[in-house]
């Protein structure tokens, strides 16, 4: 038997509050989700004003980031053409997304979930992303 | 009519224990999936650690490859921009992988089935397919 | 945080052995698949002579029963027309099956997988499933 | 390894041939599908008239009856609400039929594929690829 560790519904609101904040600051209303480290949803906003568009792939995001265990930004340079993963942002239905904006919740060296922005650019989105993990983890060392 | 060898779920489960020995050996926790020569699965297993995204990888890496009877890694090269198969990724609800580590099991110049690996770098996911076959290959002819 | 246990890969081989000893029992080759409790795959093995159709029911069976935290079989009650759960049964792009043989493995109290057969009768499908989470739980104990 | 006995292009042709003269009988122009005993395509007619929807369906019927090995037909008693497999209509991605016209090619006993008609009541599609099953057997007696 493993056992794993998870993000709470507790801890996925914090994620997401860090998010929304630096959204805010940036004036980009957001498409945020926070899966857990199987990549399945615990939960979701979409400020008002967020891309219908980006409801799906800010959960696709946050799913890759969590069962890749990388960030999607990561795959974006991997799969260039020429490169070892060229091609490979169409697996899985084309759920498997290339573009900045899915990282990993990392606790412990354990990934324990992955947090998907989307409505921005991609260097916004991975911002926003980034700026929620940092919230979630100043609080819970805190 | 015609008559067709396929592989076996006991030869299937050489080749996965020949994959699963060498990823041991890099320290790679690999999904690993073996299907006919028709690109039905045969067996899979997903070591403790591999990752949740390569669970269909796998298994579609080895359906392309005994579809298609050719390494999903020479697609690679083949769908680059400006070549002729550009774009071949996205084919079949994306099922069609051109990443590297999906290898044909080929007996007696027939296809007989595949084995696709994921989880780690491409080169590292090809190199632990190659292993399986080269196994199953050594022990079909002692 | 929250703290989740799972099946590994040796768990989910026992659970195959157990219920392909079943299969084997009764004569009808089977496909068995063994999820982990968020539904994704770990291990897989079709039975020479297993239906080509249900190398995917019996993914989702699993996927069923450790995602609903119940047996297949119970959604096939409740999904009858005029119950409450009717045509739930094309819920998750058909993915949600109400045919009998996908039980969650059930440990302390948590479900920590499941497994799903096929190629049987429903009724022969479940027996085997059955019998592969006792083997098992009976080996946990012993 | 396996030995497994499939339909070749020039038994698909035959069955079409039979189903197709049976269509035109009976003045009904039909989609006929051919797949191998994998449920893969072999070949496909789709008869002046033949309906769109049927084109699709066809092929279904046909995987269906190729890969659990019997008649579409069957499933759909067995899947009536409060039998065993009830449900199953929507399985694979609705791809699995249980409407009547999807019959298993059998030969010395093993299924080498399967006949799939689709366009007119599913008693007629039946009738048609049962014709067509019944023209390929006796040349294949003769």
């Amino acid at each position: 038997m493993l056992t794993i560790n998870r993000l709470s519904l507790a801890d996925a609101r914090i994620l997401i509050e860090g998010a929304r904040g630096r959204a805010e600051e940036i004036g980009v209303p957001m498409c945020i989700a926070v899966t857990d480290e199987s990549g399945q949803l615990i939960a979701f906003e979409r400020m008002d004003g967020g891309k219908i568009t980006s409801t799906i792939i800010a959960q696709d995001k946050a799913y890759t980031a969590a069962g890749a265990k990388r960030t999607t930004e990561s795959y974006g340079e991997a799969s260039l053409p020429g490169k070892p993963a060229y091609g490979i942002n169409s697996a899985i239905g084309g759920r498997l997304l290339v573009v900045a904006g899915g990282i990993p919740v990392i606790v412990d060296g354990q990934v324990v979930g992955a947090v998907g922005v989307s409505s921005g650019t991609p260097a916004q989105d991975s911002d926003c992303a980034q700026a929620g993990i940092e919230f979630f983890l100043r609080g819970a060392s805190a």
